[in-house]
Formats: C-alpha cells, sequence, structure tokens
C-alpha cells in the first residue's frame, strides 16, 4: 500500500479509536539511560487493554466492518495477544467472535478469550490444519477473518501507537534519533514506522527480531516475505511467528528499516531493567526492543532513542528468570 | 492546619511542579474489576520519578527554600523511597544533599542516594541516635532538614497527586465513591484526601496500613499521634514507620478518615493481581490499598473505589512470593 494511503488511515483510525484505548505513557529513567549510554524513550503499550498493542489493530479493524458483518461475527487464530484482543474488541463493539486455538494452548490464554465471552474452537496441531478448522466453521456462519498482521486496517490501528507517540515526543520536546520495534509479522513495526516517518523523517528505523527468527531480516534482504526456519524454542514466542507479512515488508523496505536480533538472555536482562528502573511489566517479546538498545551499545551512544514496549503478558516462572538477573 | 490553607498550598505546589513531575495514569482493568467486585480506579505513582509519590512532596519542599538555604542544602533521614526523593529533587535543584543512613541499610538503596550525588552519612542503629547524628552534620553547615511527612510542603506536594486524580477521573467521568490510601506517617494520606476532598466531598476517604502497624487507626481514635509498638518484621516495611504525624492526622480527623489494616500476604495477592492485571510493578507498602480491596470485598461492592499505587521499589525475592501466588 502506498505511503499516503497508510497515512490517512492510520489517522483515520486515530480518530476512530480515540477514547476506546489507553493513551499508552512514554516512560522515562536518567539511571536506564546510564545503563543503555543513551536517552530512552519508552511508549509503555503494556499498559494497552489486554495487556499489549494488539488491541488497537483489532478493534480498528472491527469498526472499519459494516453492519452486517458485524452482526455475523469474526473469527481469529492466535494462542496469543492477537486473539486475546480479538476477544476484548469484538465484546467492545458487541459482535460475536470466535477464536480458534490449539487444544494444548495454555489455560490462561483460553480462559482470556473465554472472558470476554468469545466462543473457543479448538483443533489438534498433529492431526489438524488450522485454516481448515477455521474455514469449516467461518463459511456456513460468513464470519470475517481478523488477520494478526497482514491487513490494511490492523496496520492503521497498530500505528496509532506511532501517531500518539510522535505527538508525546513533540510535548517532551524530543527529536528521535532512532526507532526500535519488536517484530513478527510486521502490523506494529509498519505502522508505527509510518506514522513515525511522517512526524520525523529523519528518524533511523530498526526492526527487533528474536535470534534465529530472523524473517524480517531475511525478508528485507530479498524483497519478498520469508518464513522462519525450525529453530530451538525461544521465550520471545510472541514475535517468533512463522512469517512475515508481505504489506508490512513493503512499507519497512520503504523507509529502510534495518534489523537486529536479541537472544533469550538479553530480553530476560531488559525485562530486569524495566522492572527496576520503569516499574512496567515487559514479556519477553514485549522487551525485545530495550534489549537490543542494551546490546548494541555503541550504535546508540548518546541518541535519542525511541522504542515500544508492545506487551506485558507474561508468564510469571518466565519473570522469575528476568528477577535472577544481576544488573 | 486549616483546610483553605492546605488545598491552597496544593494548588501553588501543582503549579511549581507542573513539568517536573510525571502526570502519572490512572490505570484500569476489567479483569481485576471483576476479582474485586467493584470499578477500581489506580492512580500509578510507581510510574512517578524514584518510582515513587516520595519526589513530589521532596521536590516541592526544595523548591519552597529561598536561595540561600538550598546553596547550603538538606539533609534527610531514611532508608527508604524519602531519602532517594530527596537525593533526586536536590539533584534536579543542584543543591547539596546528605541523606543520613543506618550503617545496616539495603545496599541498592544506599547506591539509589549515592547515584544522584548526594553525600552519605552513615550511623551505627545499635549505638547511635539518628536525631544527634544528624544534628551534628546539619548545624554546622546550616542544612535545612526535609521531614517525611509532617510538613506542610512536604504534605502538599503529595496532595500534586490527588489534583491531577481528581482531573483525570474528571476526564473520565467519574465519580469516586471511595478513596483508598496506604499510611503511615501520613503525608500522601493527609495531602491526597484534602485535594480529592475539595472536588468530590462525597468520597469516603480510607487510610490503610500493615496489620499490627495501624498507628493511624489508633491516632484517629485517640485524636493525637500515636506509633508503633514493638512487633514481627513486615514485608509492608514501606508503610511501617514508628510514627504518625500530627499534621497530617489533623487532616484526616477533619475529612473523617476511616482506617482498614492487610496483612503480608494481602499485599503479595494485590502484587500478583497489579502483575497479572494491570501490568504495574509494585512495592508491598504501595500495593497495601489494592490489598484492602480486595480483602474487605463487601464494603466496596460495586462501588467507584479510587486508590494510589504509591511505589513500586521491591526486592525482586519479595516479588517472587508475588508471582507464585494464585488469583
Amino acid at each position: 500500500m502506498s505511503s499516503e494511503l497508510l497515512y490517512s488511515s492510520i489517522e483515520r483510525a486515530a480518530q476512530r479509536l480515540a477514547g476506546r484505548v489507553v493513551r499508552t505513557p512514554v516512560l522515562r529513567s536518567p539511571m536506564l539511560d546510564k545503563l543503555a549510554g543513551c536517552r530512552v524513550f519508552v511508549k509503555a503499550e503494556a499498559l494497552q487493554h489486554t495487556g499489549a498493542f494488539k488491541y488497537r489493530g483489532a478493534l480498528n479493524k472491527l469498526l472499519s466492518l459494516d453492519e452486517g458483518a458485524l452482526r455475523r461475527g469474526v473469527i481469529a487464530y492466535s494462542a496469543g495477544n492477537h486473539g486475546h484482543a480479538v476477544a476484548a474488541a469484538a465484546f467492545a463493539v458487541g459482535c460475536p467472535a470466535v477464536i480458534v486455538l490449539p487444544s494444548n494452548a495454555v489455560k490462561v490464554k483460553v480462559d482470556n478469550c473465554r472472558w470476554w465471552g468469545a466462543e473457543i474452537v479448538t483443533y489438534d496441531p498433529a492431526t489438524e490444519n488450522r485454516d481448515e478448522v477455521a474455514r469449516a466453521v467461518a463459511a456456513p456462519r460468513g464470519l470475517t477473518l481478523i488477520p494478526p498482521f497482514d491487513d490494511p486496517e490492523v496496520m492503521a490501528g497498530q500505528g496509532t501507537c506511532g501517531i500518539e507517540l510522535a505527538e508525546q515526543l513533540r510535548d517532551m520536546d524530543v527529536r528521535p534519533d532512532a526507532l526500535l520495534l519488536n517484530c513478527s509479522g510486521g502490523g506494529l513495526a509498519s505502522g508505527v514506522t509510518e506514522a513515525m516517518k511522517h512526524a520525523y523523517p529523519g528518524v533511523e528505523p530498526y526492526v527487533v527480531e528474536p535470534s534465529g527468527y530472523d524473517k524480517m531480516a531475511r525478508s528485507l534482504l530479498a524483497g519478498t516475505p520469508q518464513a522462519n526456519h525450525e529453530v530451538p524454542k525461544t521465550i520471545l514466542d510472541g514475535i517468533a511467528g512463522p512469517v512475515a507479512g508481505a504489506r508490512p515488508l513493503a512499507v519497512l523496505q520503504r523507509h529502510g528499516a534495518k534489523a537486529l536480533s536479541v537472544e533469550d538472555a538479553d530480553a530476560l536482562q531488559a525485562m530486569a531493567a524495566s522492572f527496576r528502573f520503569l516499574k512496567l511489566v515487559m514479556e519477553p517479546g514485549g522487551a525485545a526492543s530495550l534489549a537490543a538498545v542494551l546490546k548494541h551499545r555503541p550504535r546508540f551512544e548518546g541518541r535519542n532513542v525511541v522504542l515500544v514496549a508492545s506487551g506485558g503478558n507474561v508468564d510469571p516462572a518466565v519473570f522469575e528468570r528476568a528477577l535472577k538477573i544481576e544488573l
């Protein structure tokens, strides 16, 4: 999608979502700045409804549907923040929602979707195909699929985080040098990059991925969406999805985004720094950008570095590991 | 101090502190509301500079001093959030600060004060008297003591949290029924109660204390400041100081404040709820009011309940205990 098209749809989304999403604060800490060697500005999207930025895109997509589609309902497949966000957004607009989950999904994630009144359909990931299961449910009822990232309205919704961020930086009288965004499919990264580049054409955009799951890095090199290879499990599961989105990739490529990657241990260190200096709970995938700032310190030395702490839905046992890190 | 006097000094403090303190957000969670059986509005003062509301009072007090006093410097004794706040506020206004700490103070707390360039003076709590040590340092240098709570300018500074809260509730179109405030000496409780009662005369104010450390509850009954008895150690150390303040007591009494108390286990449960539903790190003393809402559920059923999460400076080992709680 063209630049003007995306930016104007982000502006439209910001109007739609005004008062319906949390205008999350930008957090600062001089002690964190000292540790990082630069000035760090953290947009706290963990404080968003459902604990992650995903609510913005889901709600914007729902509000773009016509009345008939809303009456019939929506469907999403995601065992994580996207499923939770679609369930909550559907509750907010009063439309039925079906969330398709693997039968081995973590109980708290199933409970989160159910909490909002969503209908849960489970499938056996060993023997069944997720798309087929979803299609079989969706077709007879005329449900609209809410994609997790590769969709103009979903990307525009995530971009509203970037419009807020640009306004907040202007109010703080700060000119950002670098912008880091946690990235899996690229919905957040593309939307926020578009919005921030509109306000600050000189800002340098980065996507941050888990080491070994650097599909967007490879997509940016190849010019076409790449998939993740089979690799060991990571606690950065929130940004370790199977494939990069074609629309997000086009936006990121147009803006010359660079890519960085971080390990599990880097994410735990960033979570510990956030616990100590920001008092914000970050999930590993939500802490990837902060981890990248700390890991690639020379690159950002002395600069104004802006990032989005994209989510805070973390298993207590994983958070415990972060608490044991010495900073 | 009279009501008009305190309220006008809170307004003056709010003007002084504008742009120099964080306008902390008010957090909501439908899942937390369900758990609590009421609508809970959490003013996130853990996101304040130095991780606690104490920065407001310290900075306001410093900004009320004349030039000569600022040049000579300030002194405070506190191993906790007050010492850290005075050190950071002194750095912000460029005045020297001495923090008097027991020689057995936790290292991170000493480091926090030193980080801001404060001079640390230690004393042996077994053999030396803190006041005498402080006086011996302060007298020859003409340092001004910054009291932790029983001071009109400190109380007014803490009250700015209440002015913001009243404005934020008005913007959310919410009329608060009950107001809960974590209480030790009473600086926060008195300042915020004064500000909130001015905006919402019908709101019911509560102070929340650790069980067994209910000095303000007993002070409200007796009409004079009471001290804590010797009792077992509590993780709510941030609100387990030795004595209630006379000025705060007078304000709280005038507004008919009631008192509630909570146990360590209640605080841990509230910290767990905040971790899961709000993504905000709370220290035990900072979570006492939320703990009281969950503990005294029938009292608050169906009402609009407002509280201040007053701090987030918690030892990782204590936070680990909260992570193990099942909600």
